[in-house]
């Protein structure tokens, strides 16, 4: 059985159904799709204003989905029958600001002071782009989308703080006004770029060194277009070194029942 | 001198500066033309987190736009030069869900572990309906827009729960979708219609008889079209009966420095 072309025809609750049963523990990509995938971060309750208020404060890089209850696993809005410690095919756990483990259910960590949040993702912008008719040069080429850090400031709540993380998708000249009005329809998924064709000007010197993900082709007649990206709240919270945190693992998402269509009139 | 119309010609933190020296004390309707005006709710910190999350799960009635640092009487945002305890014309005073006192300065009764939050406020899209062509009714009668108790549930978040409040306002059958459109771009400022036509749909058995605010006329050829309310969070809160709340008196607002325009693109 071709288990990567069944389940690419599954359905939302499908998918969480057999990656919470263990059978399904690689990347997100390509599954249930149209369906909106979600980032998580896991923390205690403790630091959970000023996580909520940090997000609230930068909704660009730091796009809430939906907030669970205190030592909640379920959610109300974005799937039913979900299981928030086992529906993520991998996640990884984090004491006191150093990696420790990567596990595929954190059932054995969970604590009734937990509280999970889902946080927009690109993936959701790029289904509209490519549906807009836009090449998305790292899914071209196979690699991670290119990201780096910036000079741009956040806005700080209480215990956290730093600069945006951006993602850079090449796009050729006649195509860019398309690409922002593409994304900027989606503020729940850090709608439209933050900079157009000058890294510089965002403190970005060697474009062809990411800091995270992976370099890619920038043809000529192609823009460099920066988007806020997800990774920036999860830079933020490693930087404050807590106790306990979970997230996914990179690539590795919640697969939600909500269609990404339905993000841009919520 | 006519202070009324000395003052209709005022900047924002011009506006603030005579309100702060107990120079204005009426409604602030018609000031600062083109600027965001807030609504205002000062929670003590251990409810904060709460009504933050209470906000972002019903963001349609609580659009907040701006939330203080605990304990500061300062913005970062929405203004500069500015004094949550002397900026609003009027606030009130509650203790434990009893409305106690309306004053000109919370000064005397600022604590250490407030928070005060912002939140949208429906001038900000009348302003936008009214250079769309579209008359506000309750503005053209001089009196307070009719809000109403629905029988929509709200999503709870800790101690917060309850039904949404909508206003309405009468349209014209052929500019009902523009003034969809015009509001469905300011998400930051309670957004779409979320009724448009049918009152009973929502739990409204009279129409004559709004739960606050007052009547207007609804003429031939009008339909009823109703939009998420800033009382919501206010009646949410006041179920709660937190030992010590401030709010803003109602018309009594912040003008701030963001212009509504602005609002559109956050």
């Amino acid at each position: 059985m071709d288990l990567l072309k069944d389940i690419a025809s599954l359905s939302p609750v499908e998918v969480r159904h057999l990656i919470r049963a263990g059978k399904f523990t690689k990347p997100t990509s390509g599954l249930a799709s149209g369906y909106t995938q979600a980032n998580l971060v896991i923390l205690p309750k403790a630091l959970a204003y000023d996580f909520l208020l940090f997000a609230q404060r930068n909704p660009r890089p730091c796009p809430i989905l939906e907030v669970s209850d205190v030592g909640s696993r379920e959610l109300h809005k974005f799937a039913q029958d979900i299981d928030l410690a086992n529906d993520f095919p991998r996640y990884r756990i984090y004491r006191n600001g150093i990696f420790t483990d990567e596990v595929t259910s954190v059932a054995d960590y969970w604590q009734d002071d937990l509280v999970s949040f889902l946080i927009g993702c690109s993936f959701s912008f790029e289904s509209e782009l490519i549906a807009a008719g836009i090449e998305i040069r790292h899914i071209t080429e196979g690699v991670n989308v290119p990201m780096y850090n910036t000079s741009i400031p956040l806005e700080s709540a209480g215990k956290f703080h730093g600069n945006m993380v951006v993602s850079m998708r090449p796009i050729p000249e006649n195509q860019v006004v398309t690409a922002v009005n593409v994304t900027a329809a989606m503020p729940k998924v850090h709608g439209a770029p933050i900079q157009i064709g000058d890294p510089k000007s965002i403190g970005i010197t060697d474009i062809s060194k990411p800091d995270y993900g992976d370099p890619v082709t920038i043809k000529p007649g192609e823009i460099p277009v920066f988007w806020p990206c997800g990774v920036t709240p999860q830079n933020a919270i490693m930087q404050v070194k807590p106790e306990f945190v979970i997230t996914h693992a990179p690539g590795h998402m919640l697969v939600t029942d909500i269609k990404n269509t339905v993000l841009k009139y919520e």
